[in-house]
Parts: C-alpha cells; structure tokens; sequence
C-alpha cells in the first residue's frame, strides 16, 4: 500500500510557514506521510481580497501581535528568530528556484535554506546574491539553476500551482491539503493535517 | 499569595470564542488562574479596519474553512455544533446582559448558556425571548435583568471594556490578556496564555 500523501502549500514571505518548513519533513516521516512541497504567490490571492500589502502590514494591531506570537512560537520550538526587514521580502524568484530545485531533488533542502535565511538571520531573500549563497552552501551551482529559475516552464509551473492552490480553497499560508480535499490552515494545524492525511488514507 | 489572573475577551458573536468559553473554566480551576469574564463588541474595532461585516462573511474562502474548522475542532472536542443563520448573530443585548450578570455573580453561566444556545443549537441569540428562556433556565429573573442590560451604567461598561480591548491591542476575539499585558489570541492559544499567566505572576 503507498503511503498518505499531504500537500504542503507554502509561501516565502509567509512568517508561518517558516516553522511549518522547518518540522514538516521530521514530522511527516514519524508519522508516515509522503509531504508534497507546493510553493506558491499569496500575492494574486490577497488581490483578490483587495489586499495590496500583507495583512499584517495593513492591520497593524494584527501585525503587532503575529512577530510577538512568532517570536514566542520560536522559541518554544528552539528555532532561531530574526524579522526580516522590510516584510514581507519579494518572494517571487526563490519560489521559482524552488519549483526548479523540486524538479531536480534539491528542492526540500532549498526551501528550509531560504526560510532559515529570512526568519532565522533576518536575510533578504529577493536578492539573487543571497538565493546564489544558499544554493552554493547545498552544492548546487547557481547560475544554471537562477537561469532556469527564469525560463518559460518554471514562470508557467508557479503560476499553476498558486491555481491550483485558489481553486483548492487556500487564502493563506502555510496550508495542508489531503488527499480527500480536506484542508488545514496555518502552522497550528499540522499535527491535524498529518493525523487526517492518514485516517482519509486508510 | 493572590492566584494569578487571566483577562478572558470575548464577543458573542466570535464563533472560536465559542469553544474558548465553554472550556476556559475547567482549565483555569485546574491551573489555579483566575479568570476575568470581559465581554466586547469586536464591530467597532473591526469598523476601524474597514469591515463592516465579519470578515469570514467579507472573505469568503476564510470563511468557508472557518466553518469546516469550527465544526472539527467542536467535534475533537465533545462541543454540539449548529451553524447559527444569519451569521453573524447580533450580539448587543446579549453583551449587556453578561455585564449585569457579572456585577451579579451568575455572568458566567449565562455567557456559557449563550454560545451553547448559538453554536450548540443555532439559537438567535439577538432576540429578547432567547435571552429571556436562558435566564429563567438559570433562576434568573429575566425582566429586571433586561431592563438593567438598558441602562447607561450597563451601555456605558460594555464601552468602556471594547475600549479597554483595543487599548491592550485586541484585533479579534477570542483574547487573552496576562498581568504582564502579554495577548494571546484565539482559542488554539488558550492554554498558552494559562502558562504564561502562571510564569508571569511568579
């Protein structure tokens, strides 16, 4: 029998899904489950909502309370925490290093890299020097990985998979979407994803 | 040495309040916190974001998962469930009445037999009739109750608190708030914020 699998669908500039990047993997192979890595772009879909800015930024009470609720969440997990300024980082050239990196085997690595970057140190993570870096620090050579990251599939592949994403009812991120369509938002619910995945597979 | 205290803001209107009130007592006896029962109106401060309505009704996709979770979460939980139409319930009269109740010393039975009668049963907890079967359910005599819920001390409280809520950086209900000023927001927080009541008195 093949294993549950679960949908991971995250955003760069998602403070959330930092924690949810870095315990997925861990917590997906204790409990036998198969995480699909689906980075996508918020931005289309906070357009939608009117939003032209982070909601955090737009409704700064909100904003205020999430680096204070991040920071705690951080630290009870032993995660290092820096806010990276300005929020939220342009995200659109690591999400499609990233798509490049899971067509090519590196990608769960890449993606853990350019959260501890952004939310661990406080990185600038739209800067193609820094996303060369993390790509180097994981043995992947950066040009030809940054000039894919620009071709025509990995633009097409990206803008899919955030439709994929609208279509599937996400409006934030981190979200985890099983198999039978049920979905779970935010980090506080991926020990309920992992549970479902498995009951709606067995 | 006094117990430690945990302020408890909540909206009847707030459906994660729901879970956070039916539960937040046991918890609290158990960890030796007192709790402090204060009742807000979230439609002004969500009028200064510009909302004019909830936003799980402005947001449709939000919304539709709010439901879908609200519902699991009471299931894990033991909690009936019963979506109240039209969402969401006008939770004016409802505010004042808590607010008599508390300065009475049965606010908190009632504001329980609120939420069970809206999101147990799907009852219209706007409605005086409503309120009135609740009190007469609890012994109370519900015409001078009412009647007080409609005088200037009772109107004038219920300001006072939304303005103390906002004041603490209160953006959506429900909302704990330590000694310390510490928030904690939403009911997946909720023993977070007995915890920290406990380390923040110590």
């Amino acid at each position: 029998m093949s294993r549950p699998v679960l949908d991971f669908f995250f955003e760069f500039a998602s403070t959330y899904s930092y924690p949810a990047a870095m315990r997925v993997g861990a917590l997906a192979d204790a409990a036998g489950v198969t995480v699909r890595w689906r980075p996508f772009l918020l931005g289309p879909i906070f357009l939608a909502h009117g939003w032209d800015d982070s909601p955090f930024n737009l409704y700064p009470a909100k904003g205020r309370y999430m680096w204070r609720d991040l920071e705690r969440s951080c630290a009870r997990l032993g995660l290092p925490f820096r806010r990276p300024d300005p929020f939220p980082q342009p995200s659109l050239l690591a999400s499609r290093v990233a798509h490049v990196g899971l067509a090519e085997g590196w990608g769960e690595p890449f993606c853990r890299a350019v959260y501890a970057a952004e939310f661990g140190e406080g990185r600038p993570i739209g800067e193609e020097r820094v996303l060369g870096d993390l790509l180097e620090s994981l043995g992947i050579e950066p040009a030809p990985a940054l000039a894919h990251a620009r071709a025509d599939d990995i633009k097409a592949r990206l803008r899919s998979e955030t439709e994929v994403a609208q279509r599937a009812g996400v409006f934030g991120a981190p979200t985890f979407v099983c198999g039978d369509g049920e979905l779970f938002w935010g980090h506080d619910r991926m020990a309920d994803a992992l549970a479902w995945a498995i009951r709606a597979r067995s």
